[in-house]
């Protein structure tokens, strides 16, 4: 084999823009990143699409600054060759950033450590021409210290049910919160919150709720209570998808706990 | 009448994406950036479209994260009626970030003391999703200190005759460039032109001109050459209209000089 030509499993860090797309994951009703980066390994291959997994789903709508994904490759290719053949194949929207050979027992889901999901906030009365689509715009200010003290007592190992989409199909509602922060850049709001695994809407709605915090239309101190009640009802609305951000993956060197959500 | 609502001249900051439009001034072949204002004013004052004037014109496909713009409004309407209204009445991607009233001997291009341009080059392997036609994307490494030097080289009073478009209608070539900078942004490659006016693509073209003496194809001391040599065809290609972006608009309190360039 030409030095340098990798066949075999390989791990790829990827980007999109998620305006055109169902989510991640495969949905009859219109195309997924997962599909179209399925047919641009094939293409690249000169096969079938070939399939591809991810370190978890994302909904419709929603932007990845950088998701990670595993793919057997049935031929060899360099580092290059990857990343800038799938771009060569893939629609402007959606772009490989990185592309490198894997452990064969790489998989996604169960080697990463944790995830940042950025939610963008626009405060300012006008909107802006470059972000539409890509930050949540509302004219009032909001808060900010107050969404703070909100976003803090949701932090730790909880009961997350009144802050999952009533078609969550996570069997276990407990989830740990590693970290949530709200801070000021520039003219936006961004809301971070750090974690392992989220339920289904869970940054949506924590974000959802916080602005009404934010807004003065529920206090910062409310949010143990909407946590206990462990009901949807109790939680405020759900943020658009098109202000979610995944801003970071990051992995280990390994699985992290065998069959661990 | 009411406190704060204001007919008369008024002065507007815009921004834009250019990618749907012909530019700013009226064309026959497609959207202008012009006309959708002036529609977007008549909609706001409940009367016919009413006349915009810029600073000065910009190509198809350029951005302006900020213009200046002059109407004369023919209701009385407060600030943020005008801002808020305008933004309703406009497309996503053309916004009025701020209005306020301005003296009636008010004309944008003659106020305008100087006009920042930049342009974008995203200097790595892979695209970006979020800046697609946004920058001009380069995968190979630029030099970025010899193109300096070959920036310095237009900084001044030049004919600047190399530099403009075959089809560019200004009598007289010669401008003043301000200043004249390169430096990396993050990822990018970012060319910064200051000036009080310049010829049709001369920014585009200085920018397609260093680019070839990043890529090495030209030294930086040949710069001084094309500047002298007085024809087009001495400097490099015509940088892509997606990567410019008009940056800053430095406005006076009256007229720069009467009859100005």
């Amino acid at each position: 084999m030409e030095e340098g030509l990798i066949a075999g499993r390989w791990m790829l860090r990827m980007a999109w823009e998620g305006a055109g797309y169902v989510g991640w994951q495969r949905q009859p009703d219109g195309p997924s990143i997962q599909s179209v980066l399925e047919a641009a390994v094939g293409k690249l291959c000169g096969t079938e699409a070939v399939a591809v997994r991810a370190t978890g789903r994302t909904d419709a709508g929603v932007h990845a600054r950088e998701q990670v994904v595993a793919v057997d490759l049935p031929v060899a290719r360099s580092r290059a060759q990857v990343r800038d053949g799938l771009n060569h194949f893939l629609p402007h929207d959606i772009v490989c950033l990185d592309a490198q050979p894997a452990p064969p027992d790489f998989v996604p889901r169960r080697w990463v450590r944790h995830k940042r999901y950025r939610y963008r906030i626009l405060s300012r009365p006008s909107p802006c021409p470059f972000r539409h689509g890509r930050v949540w715009h509302l004219r009032q200010p909001l808060d900010r210290v107050a969404m703070s003290l909100g976003a803090a007592a949701l932090v730790g190992r909880h009961d997350f049910s009144s802050f999952r989409a009533r078609g969550c199909s996570a069997i276990n509602p407990v989830r740990t919160l590693g970290g949530a922060a709200v801070r000021e850049e520039g003219d936006e709001l961004v809301l971070d919150f750090v974690g392992h695994g989220f339920l289904r809407h869970q940054v949506r709605i924590m974000t959802g709720t916080l602005v009404e915090v934010g807004e003065g239309r529920r206090p910062a101190a409310s949010i143990a209570s909407v946590l206990a009640a462990r009901t949807r009802s109790a939680a405020g609305r759900t943020a658009p998808a098109h202000g979610l951000w995944l801003d970071e993956v990051r992995m280990g060197d390994g699985p992290h706990r065998p069959g661990g959500p």
